[in-house]
This record gives C-alpha cells, structure tokens and sequence, in this order.
C-alpha cells in the first residue's frame, strides 16, 4: 500500500464528509495521527508528539495502555452488547472497584452507573437531583462547562454555540438559551483571591439563593477545578459553597469528568477540601483513560437507595456495556496495583517546580496554579493583566490566531509537544500519569521557547525570540 | 477457577454497588450474561438463549460479528483515543462509509459526526436545527422515544421519571418536565388506520403550529417508526408532516437510532417513503450493530455546509473514537460486501408470513405490522380492544407482572427464546439480521406456546396452556 | 371655545406622544370621540354612531348607564383608594351581589376577587390553578385570546407580537414564546361540524394529556365562545373537554372575560352546558360594563377554601378598588333588577332572525353562529371557503385592508353604524344589552350594504352595490 | 339606616364572599373603611386615622382630592370607555401633560401607554425590550417587586406564593418558579454600604451577564429604590448597573411603578443619579394618586418609534380608559400648577429632621435612609442587626405577629396612625404629598411610643413602654 497516497484519499473524505466542529472549515488545519503508544503519538507525516496534554486533559494512562487493551481484549471473547436489564461479569467488577477499592466501601458513595459520554452523565445527575429532592433549579457556575446538554454549561463559548462564518466577531447561542431550570452564580475566586471575610461569590451566590428560594432548587453542580476555565477555587470556596447547600436543603453535584480518577493527586477533586462528600458526582475520562466512550455517576448511599428502591425509567442502550466496563476494570486495577495516585503527585511536583522555575524568567507568567498533573500558567501583559480583556469569559471571536494560548500550541507543536489551553490566556498542562521526568523537561523546555514568542509579541522590549 | 462461586460474588456486587434503573429492586431478577455469541447468548446458569430482540432492537448484526471485531483489534493496535481536532483513518472511513456508500454521493446527506449515544445525537440534532433556523421550539409525537434529555421524549412511562417504591401507581416526572421548548403533537395513526381523508393527527399537528407560529418553529422530531410504542405509521403520516415542515419552513429531524441502518429492509425508515429525505437524522445502534457504544448525526448538504464553515462550539470528548470508528466500518464493510439488506427483507418476509399464520390461531393477537425485521403484535382482550387499557400512553405503574408483554417474556424464556415488548400489549420482534429461518421458526414456536399463557388470563374460554 | 381647533391640538398631542397599538403609524386612522351616551357615541366631527360591537363587545349596558354612574358618583363622595388589607362598604357589596344574586349561594362559587384588569384576573386564576394543583402546565386552545400575559394567548396574530414596518407580512413574536407552562390544544370544531362519535380536537387534547402526563398539568384554559376567533364550539366539545379535566385530575379555567355576566342570554357562558361548572373563573367587561377597568376571578368552594385559610402573599394594589366596585354593584344591582338577562335573549333572538332573513340574499354569508348578543359571521366566498385561506389562524400580515372584515367596518361606519370583526373572514355583532329593535334593525340595514361590496369584490358575479 | 347593623352584614359579606389574599382566614383582622378625606380615613367604628402610608405608598395626592374628582366628574359627563382603536380627549391631554410638562419635550421620553395596572405596564415593558433587542432574558434584582406576573418579581416571599394552612413555616411558589427568561442578579448594596472600588453586586451582575452572553439578554428592570425591600442604592450602583446595560447593549427598564410623579422629590427616581435616562419606564400609582386603576408604560424616543412604525398586536380594552386618563390629567395638572414636587421636598425634610432626632433615643433605629416623602428606617436588635434574621429576604413565614413592622403597625394604630412596613425590620414611611406638618409630629410621636414596644420586646434593659 502506498501510504502517502492512502492519507491523501483519507484527508479527502475527512474533509469532505466529516461534520468538524469547533474550527471553520477555512481555519481548519488537517492534523491527521496514524499511531499512538504510551505518551506519545505519531502523525501521518511520520513526526512524533509527546501529548502534554492527554488529548483533552482526559487519556490519564496514555494512549494504549497494555493494561486495558489487555482487559478489553479478554472481554472481546465472550461479551458484545449487554442491555441493562441483564448482568455481566464486567459491570459488577468495574462497580466493586469503584465503590469498593476507590472510594471505599464505609465512605459517602452507594452505588455508581456506567454511561458512555460524561454529557449523559450530566444529565442523568441533574435529573437525579430534581426527582431527589423533587425541586426543578440548578444552580451553575459562570464559565464552567458540563457537557453539550443545553443549560448546565455556563461557558460563554463552549455550549454548542456557533460563529457563523459571515462574521467572525460573534457569537450565537442555541436559541433558547438559557432554558428554565437553569440559574447561573458566579465563578470562584481563584486560590490567590485575598480573602478578606467572606468570599464576593458567595455571597452574591447566597443572594441569588434566598432570591429564588431554596424550596426550588434542586442543586449546585461545581467543578473542583474549573476545566475549561482552568481556575483552582480560593480554599474558603467550596467548604463555603457546598455549606450552602447544607444550610438550604438542595444537592451538590460534583462533576469530575475532568478531575475524577487521580488527574489532581486525589482519586477525586472533593479530596481537596478534607471533610467534603458530594451528594452525587459525574465522572468519565479518567476512568478508563478513554480508551472507550464512557461517563460514570455515583450517588450517595441515600440517594441510590431511593432511585434502587424504586422503578426508574431511566433505560440507556450503553447502561453498562460490557466493552467499556472491562476498560474501567483494566484501568482502575492497574491503576490501583501500582499506586498511580502517588505517581501523580510526584511527577505533579517535579511539573510544578519545573515551571516556578521558569517564572522569573518570563514576564508573561502570571498565575501558576492547579493540583497534581493539572497545572495551569495564566498568560499576563505587560502589566500583569490578561492578554485578552475578556479573559475566561471569551466567547472565542475575531482572530483566535492573536490568543495567546494558541500561539503556544504552534510553537510547542514546532518542538514536538502538544500543549496549549482553551481560553485565550490560559495554559492547561495535564500529561498523561505515566509521564516521565524527561517528558517533562522535553515539554517544559519548549514552552519555554514557545513564551518568548508569545511575549515578542505581547511584551515591549521583549528579546526576540531565537 | 469455582464458577458457581464466582458468579456469587458477581451477583453481590452488582446487587450491592450498581444503580439498577427501570426496575425496583424489589422486583429485579438477577440474570447474568456468561457469554455470547451470533444470535445467541449463555446466561451464568448455562442456558443458551436465542437473542429475538438483538438485545434492545439494536445489536444488528448479532453479538461479536467477526467482521467487526477483526477491525476493532486491527484499530487497536494502533489507535487510542483522539480528540476531535485532529483526524485519523478510521474517521474519514467511517464518513465516507456512510455519506459515499450506503446514502449515496448524490443524495441528500452531506456529512456526518460520530458521537458515543443516540441521546447526545438527538441533542445535537435538535441544538443543531435550533441554531439553524434561529428557532426554538421542537415539536416531538406523543409516546416518541428519543433518549434521555429532558424534553424531546415523549413517551409518558420512559423519561427518567420514577415510580416510587411507597406507591407503585404513580409515575413522577422530573421536575420542570415538559421543558421550555417541546412542544407535543398526536402520535401517528397506525398504519391499519382507515384514513377518510385527511388524517387527524396532522389536522391537529397544523393546527397546532399554526397556534404557536410557524416562525417559532425549528423542527419536528420522529421516529419513522415508533420505537418505543411500535407504530408502524398510516402510508400517508410521514408525507404529509414532512410536508407541514415544508410548508412552513421548519426541519425534519429523523431519528434513526432504532430503524436506521438496515432495520427496516431499507438502509433508513425515511426510503419507505419514496421522495422523503431528512434535514438532519440521528442514527446509532444499527451502524456499529452496538459493538461500543454510538451515535451518529448527518446533516443534509445545505444545513451541513452552514456548520462546517463557521465555528462551531460543540466538542465532545468521545466525537469520532477510532475504536468506534472502527466497530462502524467493520459493521458497514460487511454488511455492504454482503448485500445484508436484502438478507433482512427475505428473512423479515419470512418471519411475517410465520406470524400471519399464527394469527387465525390465537385470539389474542390483534394488530400485526412493521416492516423488515421489525415486527409489532399488539395484543388485544376478547373484544378486540388492548388488554391494557391505556396501551401506548401507559406509564407502567402498578402490577407489571400482569401485563401480556411481561407473561410472553416469562414463557418465551422458558423455551430458550428471549422475546417480548416494552408497552404492554404491544410484542416487538427484532432479531439479529443473522436470524436464520431455523431460530425464525424457534422464536414463533416459542411465541405460539406462550400466547396460549395469555390468553388462558385474558380470553374466557381459551384453552388452558400446554 | 373653538371647538374645531381644539380637536387639532388634541390630534396632534395624540398623534405625538400617545404609543398606539395595533395599527401602524401609516395606517393609523384617527378616529376621535367627542362623547357617549347609552347604544351611541358622537365623534370629534359631530358624526354619531350607533356602537353594535359595545366597543369590544364589552360595555354591555352600553355608555354611561345613570345606575353605575350614579353609583359611581355615589361612591366618590365617601371613597377614593382603599388597600385590600382594610374592607369597604362596595367590596362587600359586589361580592355579595356576584356570589349570592348572580351565580346562587348555594351553586358552585365560593368567593371573588376584584382586580382592574381580564389580564391581571387570568394570570391570577393560572397561578391559582398551579398553587392549588402543585403541577405548572396549562392547557391552552389554538387562537384563543386570554389577554396580554406571555403564554396563555393563542391567538396568532394578537399576543404583544410584531409586524415591523419593514416587511408587512411577517409577524414576530415575544422573544421567548410560548414560555414554559404552556401547552397549546387545537381549537373547537364549530357548533356545525358534523360529529361522528368522537371529537377529532377531543381525541388530540387526550392524547397531549397523556404525552405530557395528568400529573404535570394544573388546568386547562378556555373561552366558552372563543372570543377573538368568534367560534361557538360543537355542542358535545366543552362537556368532553372538562370531561378530560375530571378524569385526569386538573382544574377547568373558565376566562370569560368577554361572554360573562349576561353576552350570551346566560349569566356565564358555562351555563350553556347544563351540568358544568368551573373550578375557577376569570371575568371583567361585563361585570361593569366597562365603566372602569375591572377583572374579577371566582374560585369554587373548594378552591377558595384553601387560599383563603392559606397566607397567600398576592397583593395588588388594584385589588377591590372602592370606585370599581361601585361600578360593579351599580352595573349588577340593575340588571338583577331589571331582568337584563332575560332582555338579552329577546333582543338576540331578534338579531338571529334579521341576520337569518339576510342569508339567502347574501353568498358571502357562510355559518351564523353564538349565543344571545354575540352573533358571529363566517364570510365565504364562491367556492364557500374562507375568503382569506387562514381565517383564524391569521397572523394580520400583508394588506389589511382586504380583509372582508375591515371592508365591513368602513362600509358600516359610512351608515353610522359601528360593526366589524377581528379575525379577516369573521363578524362579531356585539351590541349592548339596551339595543333596540329600530338599533338593529339600522345595524342590519348597513351590513346587508356592506355586505354587497365584499361580494363586488370577492364574488364573481356579484351586482354591483348600490 | 341603622348604620351598626349594616356593617355587621357587611362585614359577613365580606368575610364569606371576598377572596382575602396575605392574611390567612384566621389571622385576618376585619378593619372596614367608612370613608377617606384628604390624608386621613374614618373606620366603621369611627376612628380617624392619619394615612402615614398613603394606603401603598401610592395615594399620592391623598384621599378624594377634590382636583382629580373634578376632572373625573367633568369627564363621566361625556365619557364611558372608548377603545384604544379610537381616540378621545383625555387620553390626548394625558399623553401631552406627560411626555411634555412633566419630563420635558426635549427629553429622552418619546411616547406613553396608558393601562389599568402596574402589573400590565410591567409586563407590556418586559415584552417591548425582548421584541425590540429580539433577546429574551431579563436580569431582575433579588427582591425587587415587580407585580404579579410570574417571573420579574424576586421578593422572596411576596410573588403569589402560599402559605399554607397546614403549615406557616413553608412558603410554597408558584409551581414553575422561576419561569423563563427570568434571571436574578444580587440586590443593590444600601447607600450606606462602604464601597471600595467597584461594589461587589456589580461584579456578580457582570459576572452573571457575561455568562448567559450579553447577546441574550434584553433588558434589566429595576426599582430606583426598592418599594418592597426599602432600600435606597449606593449612590455609585445605579450608574453602574446602567452603564453595563449600555456596555453591552441590553435595555434598562425603570420600574417606577412607586417612586414615579414625585415620591422621591423628584418626579422620577431615575433623577436621583444626573445624566441617567431608561430606555422603558413602568408607573402607575402615582400617576392619578389611584384615584382610579392605573399604570403608563413610557418609551424612549427610539423604542417608541419602532412600536409605532409598526404593526404591534397589542391591544388591551383598558388602554387609555378615558376616566382614568381624566383621572391622571387632574392630579398632574394640579401637581405642576402648584409646584408639589417642592412640596414633597420640604415635608421630606422635615420628616427626616424629625426621625433623626428620634434616632439618639431609639437604640432599634439602624439606618434610615430614603428620598422625600418615602422614608425608611431599619429596625436592628441589640447588636445593630437585623432583629427577623433573614430580615428583606424574609418568606413572611412563622408567627408574623413578632415581626417588629408589625408590632409597629398595631402600636401606631392605637394612635390613630397608619404607619409600618412590609419586610419584617424595615418601617416604610409615605405620606401623601399633602401631609402637614402637624400630621407629620403626630406620625413621629406615635412611632416613637411604638418604638419603646420594639424595644422592650428585643432590647434588653429597654425602659417599658408607657
């Protein structure tokens, strides 16, 4: 077969065929990969990429971990689809680890249920939250993302909104939006907020709160760490926040699709705040590194007694697939046998004073911030402010080749890293947790050069970059 | 290793940690898949059941396809996860599959997008059409089933709702249900309906996006045969809604997620209707027969060209998986090279023609009509009329054990067959497309033995069952 | 003073700073009166008019009655503006006067509520159905008219929305529409459809309730005689319609607004259908003859009890206002007294005959139809059809001034007689209830003229009017 | 007339027929009104009592002043009702007094609408700003009071909520609370709040309109100071909450439904902050001093040309009643004859003198704060704060008799003086325009006797009242 004429006939079709979302079709760069293993993946052209950043902060064990394609491998000799009505050997064994040897069987969790996208696990927790608590309100934070389920996503530029091509300076939200049921808070502060007393944003919440009254609301779904926005809360926040919603009555959702699974040193992001268990909480990526689509919910032990208690017509065709839960099984064992969680802090730590060290040399870091392997480096100007003005608000119009955040991607590209971030003046770095300390040299090495672009640019005086 | 003893352990974690929906626990009966394949699976006690439902009317191609698994480990050598901005061969093959060979160049679709569920589809299916025309409101048919997000599905016992354990005849709703944005039309006359004339339900359905407005209108979602209730519609339904919408300038979205793909006899519903073609159509099952977990939207050329050239912000973690890319071209290769569609209509003829024999016999049977191997009996009381009364609107409260559905269920197991309904009255046969006339005749056999069950509780003077 | 200049003035001012509804700046006409008096008003230019529509069908002893001036007048001299937490002498009096002279202590009505508008009064009573229910949806008939609340209203072309001036034939609604909580029904077959078993609109309506769920629907809204569309429903639709309502547990609003106290020879409308009474009732015009703005709700024993025995934090600062509920006791007191009810059906009988006298002479004339003083006019044209095709389901785009209903009014008023209708194809005769029989004799006399100049223009054939 | 014995029948008319809103049955305390003159009302027992409160903050030109009775008089000689699609006399004067003498041709007001109720004018001023932005959302203050549409008003426990018998602990809303389209924002901080920077509810607000996206928001509707709550912004917050709606395109819709036509001194509240003008203002009240149901929309220039350019199907049957425009042009013709703003401004201070000097005596005396002729004052514990806790987000739950507005009420009353509040620790003083200098020392004396009442039940050590 000849393969350079093979990729041409495939980048044909893709660009033909495939409805690509997020990039105009005129922005579109064709960035095809023909392999992957480990850390790393290889592109069509040959050239190899350390994934700095784990595709979407989401493959945690690499691309192709032995260990789950093993597991999946063995679940491909006796098992296709299996609808939820029936049992499998997989979906038992993937639910015991989780409640069992993750969590703990004498913890906060009852039981959990296996989906295959963290939308529907969203989706499914929101629910659960208004037939729990028989309330209609969610309370969401401004800039969070939860998915593509209209409503919980209070991103400005991330809900399946659309930049139409004949004006490229804005933005059109699903008509309709936001839709009942839906009540935006404001963002945390992040971890280097100088509290004086009482956070702005939780009283604003609490505000709005005694506003709608609490006898509506059915819940707050948070994100430990915000992961599109890439904040780490102040650390009075979420105590504060999840103490409304014990003094009013209503539910806290935790959504780790991002964090869950180890991404922040902890099995779960609510470890960050000793003493705090979520009512219900939405996990995906990290459970299986991605190795097949997945979402997970898991519900307190009084919640999941009363939706087991009782029928609930809440049928999905991938409720359990035994494909996906064998990549679960082969995930958390390896993860668990090879104590990953203290991987992650250790690489974490190296990562974290890796990049302090590259501070004082470059003006354009300003905020260093995250847990374990999600460290994010805000990008300043000349006066230590955002880049973009709109900063993580954004709503992603005009150039996005003048962000900050992309002018990284280019220029780590060029040195075979993957890294870059999503709002315009934020870097989110989160490799996989079988990064080695060379990875992360080789990574730090080419932000490093990547910045002196970005401050050519943005930062009088600057040295040009070489 | 102790099998017995094994599959005790099994059982207490999946009773102990997963959360069971659609039955209480109570109720649920454990039954544990050991393995399956073709169209068969083994259950932990041994028996060997022959799967007449394809599980959820989904696993087209039976369980384990060698074609699709062959290609699934081929991608795996290969490939992990991919997020959507960069490209890979499975994803270009997967569209052209689809847009080239199965649809056709030159028909209407223009691309394709490859989610991980029929609901995250059927979301961005009806977000699309909102965002398309600038509208908001969705009209959706009584009884429908389109996944699990709030809004669009209409079928009154299957919304996530919950039946609580302290009263089993009550069904609630999640709070805030119906959303701002659905609004419900009747559901199709069935196609036995003595049509005089115009058909009500699409006098009614005018009359209602006349009182709305059309201008408010961006689409209406149907199934084009209802999969959840079973309705094979009236021949003159499809043309004349499809007609409202364009008369009145609003979308048609086709939810193909049960019948698309060959179900049918025909690659999609929508071609039992010659000249009716989709604006948007969700697929998912049938087009990777459920090996992972799927969803698919195809878009027609115009409103495919508007997405494609803007920006659109709408990713999604699991958008184009190569492992799942790789279940569906494995599954559309074969079924292409095999000329599977015409082995679906012979085997779906057959399958009829033993029904329609069955009829003179048994009283109960009511209603036979479908089309493929998507066959619906509707049983019916001695007067000719459901044996449960609300039928298609029941929100399955009360004693469920009495409903015919579930007493075919019980007594087809008993003879190895693994065949029943989800509506009350209503037995929907969908077996893989690799039946052949030998389980045909297994499953009617079967069928006959356990119809004799119901009609011993149903029909005065029936005979008592063998 | 110069009267002639005077009017200049006041024409400019109005001109000026009034904000019109309705019609176009272009198209406005200004139309001014200089005063009323009992069936008559005189305008600016000295022409007088004999008012056959009662305004809006709504002043029903026509214009200054001496008994609810005199009442007013009365009151004044003891009364300007007490808050619903202090009692007055006309409170006590109206409520009386309502509850126990015109429905019957003993009859279905527990207590009233005055507000100083229908619109207030309807979304007062929706709210009241969804307190007392604990459920939030509301049913609502395609172009029915319930005032100016975002939601209720139906009616195509009349609920706040727009024509911009840019493009006449478009029509846009309240960003926003229809809001949650609201669910459109189709409207009533006509009282001459030819019913064979079960209503078509009927079957629909079930069919909607069972799709959303008993259990989520707190009432339905109807106009006994749609208002706006002018529609008598078929005689077996309101008993099957509140039928639905007790079978399934919801409240029956009854808004009769417009055909309460006396238009349709029946104190209320619902006393058309023997046996049926509502769970709560708006009403207005008619209760004051439109001598101050007033709306009233009425709620059944059972209803009442429970707001009453409740803290139920509605205050309006309009709530029983001493001067409107002098109008209502003046406007009552001597229709109680004089047995206007009685004159009602008299004088509409007298209208019927006229109209029915008119209708061989007249292709134009399609269905006559209603009740009492409230006579309604279905124009057709040759072929019998509407003459324009959305009758009532228009939006009022394009040239309005086509419309037959339009020509009507500006042919009638060349004879002084004021008399049109709403919806294009549709006459309502309204007149008060003190019309004398030379009044409609001159009413009929002018619309017999107006009528051959819509059939010069809309039948072939047609002579010429004279 | 035995007058004793008629107000016996009158009161169990009263008692049995009307439907009370606020006070359940068994609280209800029936106070009968006999008759009104000028700033004070007789009780059917024959008490005089000085109307400190203007009935709602809203009589302002007292009870049955004899220039607005005039004018009626005058106008009941020619006038019933005349429909908006006909112009009269009144209506033009109304419009030109308003728009011309009261704000000023050469300002920013372009036209009026007159209606029967701030609740309708409110409502008619939301749907203008969602169809002249085409945007949906409208931000609104927590608890702010809007009137009686579902949706605007965010006063926690004063929205057509229950509470019911069964239990006064619970407030339960109207179910589908909050509709919508509706979102809150944080309420104003008080005048006396000690800003550093920016104020902390304009952060949320700005936080909260970046993240729905500006370009779904049509307007913010406020209170100039907030009528239910009492509070008086921060002199830096109006500006900002104006200048965000102009940063970002969006309406401000100026609900002054109780400040406007000089309640504050000036004739409208937005005065208060130079150089700011609404693009949509709601009176009422105080337009006609209620001599008769009112409310005014406003628009600006811009906005009412569009509305009047245009087809808009708005019609209301109390639009521009022809008694109530009599109504407003008697009182705003004697209110500018006789310069009363001027007026409101001296007795204003001369009441806050008065207060101030009570404020050294009174230990519950917090702030008081307020403009002209509506004063407030916060009643505070031992420790200066509030003594019901949960003070202007209170739910008006639990024994409202231990409430100090009300033991004011009760206390002021055996003095023979109307004076209290609506929130629990806030007393709202608002006579009416004509209120003397002796009315004032005896509304003052008698509060001060009341305040020794507050204060030997919440003080400790307080003296005993006398």
């Amino acid at each position: 077969m000849n393969k350079a004429r093979d990729w041409d006939q495939l980048e044909r079709w893709d660009r033909s065929y495939y409805l690509h979302s997020t990039q105009a079709a005129a922005e579109h760069v064709y960035t095809a990969v023909e392999s992957m293993d480990g850390n790393y993946f290889t592109l069509a052209d040959g050239t190899r990429m350390l994934d700095f950043q784990s595709q979407l902060i989401s493959d945690s064990m690499g691309h192709r971990h032995p260990a789950i394609h093993a597991e999946l491998t063995r679940a491909m000799e006796r098992y296709g689809h299996v609808q939820f009505g029936m049992a499998h050997e997989y979906r038992a064994r993937a639910a015991k680890l989780i409640i069992e040897d993750v969590i703990g069987a004498n913890s906060w969790a009852g039981r959990v249920r296996v989906f295959s996208s963290g939308t529907d696990a969203v989706e499914c927790a929101t629910n659960m939250a208004r037939l729990y608590t028989g309330r209609s309100v969610i309370l969401t934070q401004a800039h969070s993302f939860h998915g593509m389920v209209m409503g919980s996503t209070m991103m400005r530029g991330y809900r399946n909104n659309l930049t139409p091509d004949a004006d490229r300076n804005t933005v059109r939200d699903v008509p309709g939006f936001p839709p009942h049921g839906y009540i935006p808070i404001p963002p945390p502060e992040p971890e280097d907020h100088a509290a004086n007393g009482t956070l702005p944003s939780i009283v604003a919440t609490e505000q709005i709160i005694q506003a709608i009254g609490p006898e509506n609301i059915a819940g707050v779904i948070t994100e430990p760490m915000l992961g599109g926005g890439g904040t780490f809360p102040h650390s009075a926040y979420m105590p504060a926040l999840v103490g409304l919603a014990r003094k009013y009555g209503f539910l806290w959702i935790d959504d780790e699709v991002i964090t869950g699974f180890g991404r922040l040193g902890e099995w779960f992001g609510y470890q960050c705040w000793p003493g705090l268990t979520p009512d219900i909480l939405a996990g995906g990526k990290g459970v299986n590194s991605c190795a097949l689509p997945v979402g997970v919910v898991i519900a307190s032990k009084q919640i999941a007694d009363l939706f087991e208690k009782a029928r609930w017509w809440s049928g999905s065709t991938w409720d359990g697939h035994p494909l996906v839960c064998a990549t679960i099984v082969g995930n958390l064992e390896y993860m668990l046998a090879n104590n990953i969680i203290q991987q992650v802090r250790q690489r974490g730590a190296y990562l974290k004073e890796r990049l302090d060290a590259l501070k004082p040399k470059h003006p354009s870091i300003g905020r260093i911030s995250g847990r374990g392997l999600f460290q994010v480096i805000d990008l300043v100007n000349d006066k230590g402010t955002p880049i973009v003005p709109e900063d993580r608000f954004s709503a992603f119009t005009g150039d996005l080749g003048a962000h900050p955040n992309v002018i990284v991607y280019q220029e780590t590209a060029k040195r075979g890293v993957y890294l870059g971030g999503f709002t315009p003046n934020t870097l989110k770095l989160g490799p996989p947790f079988t990064v080695t300390q060379d990875d992360i040299d080789l990574a730090v090495d080419a932000l490093d050069a990547a910045l002196d672009v970005v401050e050519a640019k943005y930062h009088k005086g600057a040295a040009k970059p070489h």
